[in-house]
């Protein structure tokens, strides 16, 4: 059964104060050469079915005016066929 | 130069109050078919050269210790060769 991953960052130029705290203990542990950490959302949708063209593009829609705010994030989507 | 993705998600067994609501909110909009919504963590961490073996373990470690919690969460990593 296919399951969607809706992958929602902020886009380049947008401050993530949350990546920068944790860019800072990254480096602490000593995770070296690391320059940049940005933090997003990712939503895994389950359907019970495989998807037809419209539930593909429904997801689409919804992604963009649901799951992100297209003011500041971008989004992905991921379609993987597991268990 | 390479980037990693940190994916952290709740074990299937522990409740996702967040995914619940947005798998009601996904089905009054329409979305047929959805079974289940489940809401996860994306960490983006950008490297400015190829990962070392050292760095690459370094990496699941603080997945693992720092970047999710083990006991309710389980965590996944990609690495993808981007602009």
């Amino acid at each position: 059964m296919p399951n969607i991953y809706i992958n929602v960052h902020f886009k380049d130029e947008i401050l993530d104060p949350q990546g920068r705290t944790i860019l800072g203990a990254l480096l602490k542990q000593g995770l070296n050469g690391l320059n940049e950490v940005r933090q997003g959302k990712q939503f895994l949708l389950k359907f019970e079915n495989d998807l037809t063209a419209e539930q593909f593009s429904e997801i689409q829609r919804l992604a963009k005016e649901l799951l992100s705010n297209p003011v500041i994030e971008v989004f992905s989507i991921e379609v993987k066929d597991e268990a």
